[in-house]
């Protein structure tokens, strides 16, 4: 197995201003082709307005709720300081509460999640072209 | 060290709906069985309406501070749009806030925690049975 | 490659009561340091009321902006239960919601950030001296 088999790039093309993207399948698939049986993934956003956050992704109702209650607290349109020069300053607290990486174990080739549990990328400050590095680590068994 | 001997469950029986449940001597115990002297620990909770907190857990009025100001926020009885098919949107957003996994490191056979930092489940829609997945990773010495 | 080599602790004097402190260069050289090139690095804090961010570092206000919106949600002065024992329940509760741990992937020697990413300490209850541990492993390429 070769270190760059190891680390994928996720590029995707969001499109609204903020949205929670299910990106479950697509990792899934990534860590099935890198044949790694037991191990561990680490998902990263190289953004500083756009978030991962592993929750349900069965109910798309259940995003907006996310979004809403974020935005109750964190308006687009607030006098932030940031937006002197650039009108992003919710998004860049959103995604510092809900962060840009998460860890999730493999166990027998497969994604150890729950049932309800998927993994999306949280875009607030889109449409945009997001990328979202897979870094696949597999167990070494002695 | 065989791979099966690295992957644990810890099966926590919650009793309210909302609550702070202490696992740090749960995590420790672990780590000392693997024997794993220097690595790292992935602490994951496979549930959507649930999460992990690190944080004090010496003094439980803390644990409902922090509960109380998520509540406050992120009320259980509010018009949220997945509440049509299930009546806990609010967990799912608190525990999309918090989070489902951690990483602590080990160094000399222990978990490198700070003398007021614990582990802690944060249950949001209990009480229910939750598992916790605690994946211990040694490090290469070369 | 040593152990030894491979946790290093970061000493960090914050100078006021709430501080985002940017740290991306010290945790760049350390990864520098370890000479390792594929791999990943575990940053975290061992204390209760701090936590670390990774977000934009470029625009101090913005810093300012994310303080300012946790402090007007979780205020300093409020009647928590935790402040009969220490006035620092609000600490407590904005560190629960960053988290003390992030994890960075490491690829060609370097640290995989995004051109407006960066690493900090969010002191929450300063000034302090604080710590932060950062873990560098190195991948196993077969």
């Amino acid at each position: 197995m070769l270190s760059f088999k190891m680390l994928r790039t996720l590029t995707i093309k969001t499109n609204k201003k903020q949205e929670i993207i299910d990106i479950t399948e697509k990792v899934k698939s990534i860590v099935s082709e890198s044949r790694i049986k037991e191990g561990f993934c680490i998902i990263f956003t190289p953004h500083s307005t756009a978030g991962i956050i592993i929750n349900e992704n069965y109910d798309k109702n259940l995003c907006y709720d996310i979004l809403d209650k974020l935005e109750e607290f964190i308006p687009v349109y607030e006098n932030y300081r940031h937006n002197k020069i650039d009108n992003n300053a919710h998004a860049h607290i959103k995604a510092s509460l809900i962060g840009p990486t998460k860890t999730a174990i493999i166990k027998n080739g497969q994604l150890l999640l729950g049932t309800w549990q998927g993994i999306a990328l949280a875009e607030f400050d889109g449409p945009r072209v997001r990328n979202i590095f897979i870094k696949i680590i597999k167990e070494k068994i002695e």
